[in-house]
């Protein structure tokens, strides 16, 4: 007998293959299913949560210089660890490299990741260095740490809830369809400039992402400590599903309040795309998406940085968005990194 | 500028990309260059320890069933955590795959996996699920924990220390030749049966090694803390050195001490190489090396399955293999891994 993969897809693969892992260890807290995982360490929480990118799915090097490679493999574990409410510390970094590679191209490799780690302040602990038989593979796994009383699951968000969501979407992946042309159309020139004029931010976005540190101090300074949040990995549609599966409750989500950049709205119409699908589906935002109890609307609207974006719901009225005219739509997970063909 | 990975080896690569990285974070008690890092969380010490694992470089699957892959792929996390004197604890699971692979490819992958958690008694906590354009990536980390005073490094051996390894080495090394020249036998005979009769032990060191857990039990029993030590992935002389150098001592190691096992034995001489070298350069045998202080010697001579092979000396005096015969080889470092053509 032969199941095919895409039969279930890539979220339930996952479910497939660990539904049936229990927890057996006094010091595991949380398992698979969150942005990390949750370790008790006594005193506070320790955090893991570790990326696999593989050459060809999550970068193409024909376009990404290896040093933003680097900072960006960084980042999105950080990312994750924020995602917790937690501060990121460690990484560990492994590293499959082929010939074709050199020394000077992993120390490229390697300052971007430095620069990251320094930046957020976290150390390089560990890894591995091996040969690969064909592209590069990064594995990088975080290490965090978060007073017990403070961490935040994806699985809190409770009825009547305000829903949150940091900075802009939907122009990391606007980049990443710029990138793409510009490399189609490059094809076969060597002479060829690529004209990305004016579109810097959304380049940026896509090939040097941040995590938002910054918006885990803004409400750590506020005294706010989310019922819920994920980090916008695979974006707004399938991680808003995240935390309404995980916490058993629906969604209204408004289209007229979800935050895009001029630059996103600009790019979506020269591509002829939605910008309001590109901004639920587009993926790689790495903003934070976060539940707040409605009583806190006050002191949350005081907040820059941060915009309401919708409200929790009991679970039996589903996840919807509520479009600019005022129609309902159920929103859908797409993942934006499907098992690919071979 | 391109300076050819070849020309600093596997080793020297991970040197000269981390020699200048340091640790800032208070938490960080250890960084790059022992089995696992080390983190402090008050009470005790987090290990963290990652592998990755690269389809054509470091497994054949035409030769390897995935149960046991999934098996080996933990234990070994397993093992690099035991070589700290910790208990393995916690183990997340990222892998790459691609669409030649069905549902119940994984489910076998995941049963080994599973079964290695459930004998070793360690939790699967998380992980990542990505397609691949190519082979099958295998990325692991575990998380472990050990009291603050019994963790062991591979910097603590002293002058006149002795040496000690468990198990018998280089037995899977050979189960390795066999199941290649098997492999090679095979090639375009669609009926051929391979004859692996009185093998058997060569063949499970390779496919299905264990990690020495039972040892660190048998260590803690017996109230001795290793002065150092290391797991004997790379082969015996690459992993002595590495305690040598880190613990800036020399070493005595005694050919005529080295255990090996009567099917490697045999073995070896059927594919006409040296046993010794075979023990020395082998890798993947999985078994504890470590250093204890001589006034231990005779407590320690009453444990079975560990075994005498040498001493330390001064720095100055160097790292050697003594022969049966008397003479006196200079040590050198064989990494079975190194960074291999495309």
């Amino acid at each position: 007998m032969r199941t095919e993969i895409a039969s279930l897809g890539e979220f339930g693969l996952i479910d497939h293959l660990t539904k049936d892992i229990k927890l057996t260890q006094k010091s595991s807290i949380k398992g698979v299913g969150d942005d990390a995982a949750v370790v008790d360490n006594g005193e506070n929480r320790t955090l893991v949560t570790t990326d696999l990118l593989l050459e060809g799915i999550h970068f193409d090097l024909v376009y990404t210089p290896l040093k933003h490679l680097g900072y960006k493999a960084a980042v999105v574990n950080f990312s994750d660890i924020y995602a917790m409410n937690g501060k990121p510390q460690q990484i560990t970094v492994s590293l499959g490299i082929s010939k074709r590679f050199s020394v000077e191209d992993l120390e490229d490799f390697y300052s971007g990741l430095k620069l990251a780690c320094e930046i957020y302040g976290v150390d390089i602990v560990g890894g591995d260095t091996t040969s690969s038989l064909t592209g590069f593979t990064i594995s990088i796994t975080c290490i965090g740490s978060v007073e017990k009383r403070k961490i935040v699951y994806r699985e809190g968000a409770k009825n009547s809830d305000l829903i949150y969501v940091s900075g802009d979407l939907g122009a990391s992946y606007m980049g990443l369809q710029l990138l793409e042309r510009e490399k189609s159309v490059f094809d076969g020139d060597k002479d060829f400039q690529p004209d990305f004029g004016g579109r810097e931010y959304l380049l940026e976005r896509q090939i040097k992402p941040e995590a938002r540190k910054d918006i885990i101090q803004l409400l750590e300074e506020n005294g706010i400590i989310p019922t819920s949040m994920i980090d916008l990995s695979d974006g707004l549609s399938s991680d808003l599903l995240h935390i309404c599966n995980r916490s058993n409750v629906g969604c209204q989500l408004f289209e007229e309040r979800i935050p895009i950049d001029y630059q996103t709205a600009a790019m979506a119409e020269t591509f002829n795309m939605n910008v309001t699908t590109v901004a639920l589906n587009g993926g790689e935002d790495y903003e934070l998406l976060f539940t707040v109890p409605l009583h806190l609307h006050e002191k949350m609207s005081k907040l820059e940085a941060i915009r309401l974006v919708g409200h929790i719901t009991p679970p039996e009225q589903g996840c919807y968005l509520v479009t600019r005219d005022g129609q309902e739509m159920q929103l859908r997970a797409q993942g934006w990194n499907p098992i690919a063909d071979e």
